[in-house]
């Protein structure tokens, strides 16, 4: 995809610096994850082809399956009306989330109002993340 | 939907008392827009069923559709991994976005790398917010 620079001055980002990025698989519709993009980051996300995002508690640039492998390939990228949020639609390889599950969403709150599990695993966490 | 002021509690609202909240269309996955709860908001959209949230630019508490008409109505409420993200689904009467398309993401980004309006406008903004 090419990259404008004007297109991402456009983006109004918080006053970190960063925007919201809900990323949403583009095949089946579901919402994967919500990360933080900064302009470096929805740069290289445009550049490569792949999700990059920014991580506030680790204050750390990455891409999203660097470690995991669990790649997200851009297919579009769409902006709100206030210009302040991004969503971006992806095709995910493995898991979106890094407790394994397809996507990060995989609590809801049940009849009686609380938080339950809804979702499987699809692959176990600590051998993903700590075999590096 | 109940209310449990623990499942409430749970969820790790930042240091404005805030977290983003993803609207879905629960019939066709469609994401409608992105806008910020607080745990007041939260138990209202849980207590009557309809999204409401907080404006962080207006500071102000709102229910989505109050002046349009255009409502939301809850389906169902995911937390992310984290517990600072929510998704929540919902059956949208007429058009989520205040500029009048049925979603707030109308604008994608092109080949060339610029913004485009991909979306028509399902109901004239001026007509929806002025009249009142």
């Amino acid at each position: 995809m090419q990259i404008s620079e004007p297109s991402i001055e456009a983006i109004r980002f918080n006053e970190q610096g960063l925007a919201p990025a809900i990323v949403q698989d583009a095949e089946n519709g579901e919402v994967l994850m919500m990360a933080w993009m900064n302009g470096a980051s929805l740069r290289d996300t445009l550049r490569t082809g792949r999700t990059h995002f920014f991580s506030r508690s680790r204050q750390k640039y990455w891409m999203k399956g660097e470690t995991s492998g669990h790649v997200q390939e851009v297919v579009s990228v769409h902006v709100d009306c206030d210009a302040d949020t991004l969503l971006v639609k992806v095709r995910q390889t493995g898991a979106a989330c890094h407790e394994g599950y397809r996507h990060c969403f995989f609590r809801a709150l049940d009849e009686a109002g609380e938080w339950r599990t809804t979702e499987d695993r699809l692959v176990d966490p600590d051998e993903v993340y700590k075999k590096q």
